[in-house]
């Protein structure tokens, strides 16, 4: 996906919380807003918006020295979500269609969303996650259980901290055999690294590699040899968040795109109002779902 | 005010916004927008955020041509508010207290700001501005009464076209001899000129003269000399509007401030939640009134 003149304001916004996330210094503030401004307007606008995200992000560190500033933010979401997990777990294997719950969890727990807004509360995503069996999901659940059962190697791009406790619900449904679990290679924004998958316990039931680049998303030509050849032997591909959307949109795989639609671009690019949870198959997904209907037939 | 590095996203996205009503050529979009980041990125913050939004759609009008991109959105908020008028001019005069009601109409129509939000639609705004008396007023009619009634020259600063309908409720109740009511000297997003004025018929009621300056606001140094006069003249000044809040908040002149908070910006400033509606007294304004208390007693 390209980046839109409507993301500009975004990276300037999402630059000066970042850099209020670091440091009090109101000069570093300012030298920051003022390296993003003069970067975004020479900026390459075919580059996905993560891409440009990350660059905005590594000046920052450089600017401060601090390699990780959403870190305090990240261990306490994943406390947060850690304290409902257990509940969450119980309601699930419970319910008459775990599977359809699990996915609806694992979306709903992608509001906790530092680059989207950076100055959410726990209470607030709290909130959010409370009501989260309430909204509707735009989406074929039945389809993605089609993909997932037939599926060999499932490769999961995990999207946030804290969000991936929600992530590990729906990953215990996969059959954990068969799935690889795929986090960010570097600190970015509150997006999850290894240390999240770590402490959601997702590295005692899966494998779990990091996909070698810092970008906030998933940009395949900045990721490490393990991720990239994951990526191409995996079957089914099940990526989280908006990041890895905009990033992987446009890739001929067989991915299922899980995420809430959390900015008005993504909205008017996927055609449903902000705020949708999105359970959404790639054109190449949808394409091969036609071929094996047609082959049944 | 000076500007804050949280009012450059704005400055971005309203440039943006007015690109859009200019044109659908995605190669100006994107000229403005580059121009504009390159602009903020070396722009001296000390300025008030409307004396940049102004330089921002000077370049705007001089890439395009187009003068008053916002002329069809201001008529079309002027005929939405007219169509109220005979309404809200007959509850008010027969409510208990007309002019508090007319304080409270006024401030509810500073909703009409494109400057804030490019596409707020007639719906969007009909509604809140439905709900407005129920909004708590964050500020004492008692001491804007006294005021009044002790003055013998308003000079009142309108804001945006529509709103100016809402204002002539509350210009019929200063006793309209003792009011001038001043205008933008030229178009500026959907702010209120001449025109507007005439449409609302507040030419007819009351001595009407324009700013001579086209900035969203009232930046004295950009005004003209007849607008300096009756600034300097009057001894109680009604300034509608966030914009004029920006501009002239440092001024020693007895002011009254009436908006609606629209911006988290504003919001910490004034120490009130966003959406607040405001009539607030300028520093010199509490000043003047603590010296006539005190000579009272």
């Amino acid at each position: 996906m390209h980046t839109a003149l409507e993301c500009i304001p975004c990276f300037v916004r999402q630059a000066l919380e970042a850099a209020r996330f670091v440091t009090d210094d109101p000069g570093i503030h300012e030298r920051l807003v003022r390296e993003v401004l003069r970067a975004t307007a020479e900026m390459d606008l075919s580059q996905s918006p993560p891409m440009i995200a990350c660059r905005i992000h590594r000046s920052l560190r450089s600017m401060t020295g601090v390699t990780d500033p959403y870190n305090r933010a990240k261990e306490a979401f994943n406390r947060m979500a850690l304290a409902m997990y257990e509940e969450l777990e119980m309601a699930t294997a419970s319910s008459a269609d775990p599977l359809d719950m699990a996915v609806r969890l694992a979306i709903a727990g992608n509001v906790i969303d530092l680059g989207v807004n950076g100055t959410l509360t726990e209470a607030q995503a709290r909130a959010s996650l409370d009501n989260a069996l309430d909204e509707p999901l735009c989406g074929d659940t039945a389809d993605f259980r089609r993909a997932v059962e037939s599926a060999r190697n499932i490769l999961y791009l995990a999207d946030n901290a804290g969000e991936i406790v929600f992530d590990r619900l729906l990953v215990e449904r996969l059959g954990s055999h068969k799935v690889t679990l795929a986090v960010r290679g570097g600190p970015i924004l509150n997006d999850a690294t290894i240390d999240d998958a770590k402490a959601a316990g997702l590295c005692d039931i899966v494998k779990v590699i990091d996909n070698g680049s810092d970008a906030p998303g998933t940009v395949l030509g900045e990721c490490g040899d393990e991720f990239r050849r994951a990526f191409a032997g995996a079957d089914l591909i099940i990526s989280k968040g908006q990041g890895n959307f905009e990033t992987l949109s446009d890739e001929l795989a067989n991915i299922f795109f899980l995420f809430k639609v959390k900015c008005p671009t993504i909205a008017n690019h996927v055609g449903l109002p902000l705020g949708s949870h999105v359970l959404l198959p790639s054109e190449a997904g949808r394409m091969r779902d036609e071929r094996l209907l047609k082959e049944r037939v």
